[in-house]
């Protein structure tokens, strides 16, 4: 499934192809994030136009609302919301231990009760598999537990305890034709959890792995922690997919620790508060600067707001919650996302990645809360 | 300005062409409405491609924001928010009169307190024209009273001085290059007021006449008595606007009564809602009915909407508070509202519109709000 075409020599950054039922991806790449059959505020039109490769869906969003009964009658995910490339689709472990009200963990899987309506439901291995399989998406991931990052220590190795032993169920389902299959890795930021749960899933032969429990509220230098206490457990043949994360500068920071496969609600909910990505960093564009600022978004930017729109106007709909000023920070940031994984594909392939690794990292600068996450770090 | 092609030789149908700074219009035309810089969630390449010829924008929701100082340097409505084609602002009378807190009327316009924070401001005749020069739009409205449609007659009678008094004073103001103005009559639904006001009005010359009092909360009957009283008393050769108005079926029996311009916001507000308009009346898509629904929202429709996504799919994205659900329906909606008057200007070229007319109304379903305000004038 995954064809590593080149490492680069001078960091762990990988250039692959992920070949699945409805396309070819090439990696580094990163998937706008369509949780309940939407990439948010965004038309398939517009993420074909900005290079989308690939989405995601959600298993738990999907099953609750519009229900497996109308995807099914629909043929599927791809042709119920009109998008033919590839699709990733979450297991909704993450949302039974983000989102659900009332869980209780059972040994094949947990008892929840819907977010939604309270509805009582029970996901395991069998139940996401099963889920996923209809939604008829190219890669499904494995039913995992994922806890918090503070959560206890004894917590954490039960999760990969069970996170193991459903790896090994899901492994067993019938799946949907073509479909492939991920196995997630779990262990918080403990070195040897982190080991032993990849060295327990590794044989398993998944199509890829994914390093899960990242993006779950830790700061920065526990992420990158979790991650380089991973990859190293990894097989070199498979596709590694970082799951929730991250910004520009982090993807890559984690492209250069080996990682290929990036999932991120960012550039679509910032968007919606007014926050723009640019390669130098994020503003909020409502700012009294911007009341006059006849710039694009970012400058030499090649997306559609950044062609049609200057700063201005876009602060100004954003300021009269005028919906066409949230949709278009929105196309512009997903844009740019998705430009630079092409660029960073670009420089692996040329040999020039090391170069444009540092170079982007010194032109970005960081959010003041991930500065503040660096500088306790160092203190400690 | 405005050259009449042919009059329909049953009704009172015209063909017409207006021609403005930035273009040609034919008519009967429906102008999307852009209150505040934005035609609510769409994009102009949208509204490109479902046929828009000019759009509205509104002096009095302009003015408060972003404000003239950026519309000035931004160099006018058609830069700053990157649209083209014509655009027809509306002189803020009617905002005044409904949105406005705490309102003195005087002898040269209103004093009123902004809807959004309270600030004093003063809006009149030579405000609203001023305003709308520096704005730059093609047609530019002259600063009316606009009572309610209960009002009691004799604050109807003021409001018809008023805005004859008004309509001489913005004429007198100076104008953005190539820039037209219309006259509105007013005078509710009281026959002689409306004369009286027409006759008044006609005299000064305005490049066009509306048709304003009218889509302030009147039953439909009254509505099409107030127009009836109105048109006879317009010149042939020059455009009638229908302020505010109407429903697809509305809009075709306006035409038969010898109007030109519409302008609606039905068509994204009520989408918000969820609620698409069809040649055959108005349905709301988020009904259980639609849930495994894989036809388009109107068959044979070719709007981007009903190529890419199906009742099912756009019902879910409603249901789930997903934008791209609201974005579609409003796309869907203002393109019917676009095509019919397309293909009303090609019945009446080809001497059909009687036939299209009978066919139209027999077909289409008012809501159920408009069927008891003719079952109640039926009664009367």
């Amino acid at each position: 499934m995954f064809e590593l075409l080149k490492t680069d020599f001078q960091t762990k950054a990988r250039l692959g192809k992920l070949t699945t039922a409805h396309g070819v991806v090439e990696t580094p790449v990163y998937m706008p994030v369509g949780t309940q059959a939407s990439v948010k505020a965004l038309d398939p039109r517009e993420l074909l136009e900005m290079g989308t490769q690939i989405i995601l869906g959600n298993t738990y969003h999907l099953n609750l609302r519009p229900g497996l009964d109308i995807i099914r009658v629909a043929n599927g995910l791809h042709k119920f919301m009109n998008w033919e490339k590839p699709i990733l689709t979450d297991s909704g472990g993450f949302q039974v231990f983000s989102l659900a009200k009332i869980r209780k963990i059972k040994p094949h899987g947990v008892e929840f009760r819907s977010h939604l309506d309270g509805s009582l439901l029970f996901l395991g291995p069998k139940e996401a598999m099963d889920i996923q399989r209809v939604l008829g998406s190219d890669i499904a991931m494995v039913f995992d537990e994922c806890p918090p990052h503070d959560a206890p220590a004894r917590e954490q190795r039960l999760a990969v305890e069970r996170t193991i032993r459903w790896a090994r169920e899901c492994r067993e389902q019938p799946r949907a034709d073509g479909q492939k299959v991920f196995g997630i890795v779990q262990g918080g930021s403990n070195a040897a959890l982190r080991e032993e749960c990849a060295k327990a899933i590794v044989p398993m032969e998944f199509d890829g792995y994914a390093i899960g429990g990242v993006s779950v509220g830790e700061p920065e230098p526990e992420m990158l922690k979790a991650i380089e206490f991973t990859v190293p457990h990894l097989p070199a043949h498979k596709a590694r997919y970082a799951m929730g994360l991250g910004t520009p500068a982090q993807m890559i920071e984690l492209i250069a620790r080996g990682v290929d496969m990036f999932d991120c609600v960012l550039p679509t909910r910032v968007a919606r508060n007014g926050t723009a990505f640019t390669r130098r960093g994020a503003f909020g564009i409502k700012g009294g600067a911007y009341k006059a600022d006849f710039r694009p978004i970012e400058d030499n930017c090649d997306c559609f707001a950044c062609k049609n729109f200057t700063r201005a106007y876009l602060r100004h709909l954003l300021n009269a919650n005028e919906i066409l000023g949230l949709r278009m920070v929105s196309v512009h940031n997903s844009h740019l996302f998705l430009k630079i994984m092409a660029e960073v594909r670009a420089a692996i392939a040329a040999g020039t990645f090391a170069e444009f690794y540092r170079e982007f990292i010194t032109n970005y600068t960081p959010s003041q809360k991930i500065l503040a996450q660096r500088r306790r770090e160092t203190e400690r």
